[in-house]
């Protein structure tokens, strides 16, 4: 049986392979004079966060302010960027705090964040950096032109408490070409209006073979090259054996010769399909389907499905990120061997 | 600003309608002499499986050992039947532990699964109640025709620790005669074989006011109905003033006239669809859609989006079950006012 001392469904993940990723991506920004600056999201372990700093990284992105607070918590992590629009009294207060500890930078994509918070910093021993947010053609956060950018950059400026740091983008897949000229554009109009636009942070997994197709950028975002995952599987960019996370899995029916259920489901392998046929791959058996899911059961289809009742499987997820956000715990290993189980600090920190 | 104490994103759950809820499905119980054993993964919440109970309900049920050990932590729960094949020594032995708390039940759909149960309950002051799981249609788990219920029912009256205690079915929804049929059969086939099958086992949301024909079946299981959702409501089973479980959100950016974004994305809504378009219902707001899910960024178009940053929106999800599962904590709200907040119990209870 495979990992016999670990409970299913579990998620396990490869730290030998999850450190490979890391060397092997923080090499090329190595190599291309481009900051690397993990996001946490895919991990949510400090522990690893301290990983991917030793081998270079210049800090750590998170996505919300409760994540930045339980990766620092331990310490040995000083440098955050939070690329998030941060509301609401609450947030900007704790925001506030968090910045007397680590250098923290954040996002703006209007004066109504960039006002809130001005407000939360006013006296600050540090103005808060913040970046603009550009949407450079992945249609979600992000001023619209680069026009725009210079307004906000000033207005950002003229606020007390807060320092213009710079540019932030997610940008869409595959248009290198119109994230660069975007960036650059934006960057000359303001400096240009007499501002430094010290950092371009640039983002995103699916392109970060490309990152210095956009030399704009100073930095670069990603999160879940540490672990890889089906939907990377299918773009090419990992093999089977780059994915350092799976879930393993107990066969817990087999119904017909042609279907078994496994007690993982949606509860820990999510309905995330990134545009996928199915909800993840089965190591050893690329004939398998898993073709839906419910909470507790995944339900396994193949021509001849060839498994019994109580054996077990592990599956590459189309997803790492979310997957790691679904149990308190993980088990970490390498190989075949169990090393230990690690609580998922940043698990749930949606606030 | 609505609900300004508490921070978002968040669950809520309004007490009010939950309540309704549970007395209306009660009353439609009682009035066809059904028992009705409430699905607790909805909910994870020993305070209102009490109040289920209190209400009527004959128990609860439970889908994995760790939830049913979180929910009767506080005592006020007696009856629990865990509706899943339980396999593996580390399981087994504590359900025998939890035998000994409350009256328990549980399922097998194949000799290997009751063998184990049957292992651990070796010697038990009660044997371990054991409803045989039958697949009516719905193609998950369960044995695939009367006769070999029939067959796996003997196997568990010969083991010793166990008494066969009847049926179970997850139903294909729509398909009442073919799934009375289907029990009364196995009902028939296992009587004349000389055991007595004193529970049958029936359940789901979508089906729940059909319940009475599949008279075969002496209790129902339904979940979702305590909370509904936007899939119910699509199936007409509830109005918007049913769903007592919404989504709290805060709209972070509208970068154009037609596009807002929130700061619930699939952390908080998850990426479940059941059949639906989009992620969920923005109450007031039939025109808005919720197109695309981030982890953190739940993304509105509307042919004029006429949202501001800072707002607060209001989502009925798809599926409030998988909602449950994603935060630790959950907002108690009557109308407009602020109840408590409180930990969900059995969130992650996975094992």
């Amino acid at each position: 049986m495979i990992f016999p001392t670990i409970d299913t469904p579990s998620v396990l993940v490869d730290l030998d392979i999850a450190e490979a990723n890391i060397d092997r991506f923080q090499s090329y920004c190595d190599a291309h004079g481009l900051g690397l600056r993990p996001h946490i999201k895919t991990h949510k372990l400090p522990m690893l966060a301290r990983r991917q700093i030793a081998a270079g990284a210049i800090g750590i992105t998170c996505q919300k302010v409760s994540e930045a607070e339980a990766m620092i918590a331990d310490g040995g992590i000083d440098d955050v960027l939070i690329t998030y629009n941060i509301l609401g009294a609450d947030k900007t207060d704790r925001l506030r705090r968090l910045a007397e500890r680590v250098a923290l930078t954040v996002v703006a994509d209007s004066a109504t964040v960039a006002k809130g918070l001005a407000g939360a910093f006013q006296g600050a021993a540090r103005p808060l950096g913040v970046l603009v947010e550009c949407d450079t053609g992945a249609g979600r956060c992000g001023v619209q032109t680069p026009a725009a950018a210079r307004d906000l950059a000033l207005e950002i400026a003229r606020l007390g408490g807060l320092r213009f740091a710079g540019l932030m983008t997610y940008p869409p897949i595959g248009r290198e070409a119109a994230v660069q000229s975007w960036l650059q554009e934006a960057k000359t109009l303001i400096e240009a209006a007499g501002l430094a636009v010290t950092t371009i942070s640039n983002g995103g997994t699916p392109g970060m073979w490309q990152a210095h197709e956009v030399p704009a950028a100073t930095e670069y975002r990603a999160g879940t090259y540490i672990y890889n995952d089906r939907s990377l599987q299918a773009r090419g960019l990992c093999g089977w054996d780059d994915c350092a996370l799976t879930v393993l899995a107990t066969v817990v029916s087999v119904p017909t010769e042609t279907r078994a259920i496994i007690d993982a489901g949606s509860k820990v392998l999510t309905s995330d399909l990134l545009g996928l046929q199915g909800y993840g791959h089965v190591l050893g058996r690329p004939d398998i389907r898993i073709d839906a899911l419910s909470e507790e059961h995944g339900t396994l289809h193949a021509e001849r499905i060839g498994l019994s009742v109580g054996e077990r499987v592990r599956i590459v997820p189309n997803h790492a990120c979310v997957v790691t956000n679904m149990l308190d715990r993980i088990e970490l290993v390498r190989g075949a061997r169990h090393e230990v189980t690690a609580p998922v600090m940043a698990r749930g920190r949606v606030w």
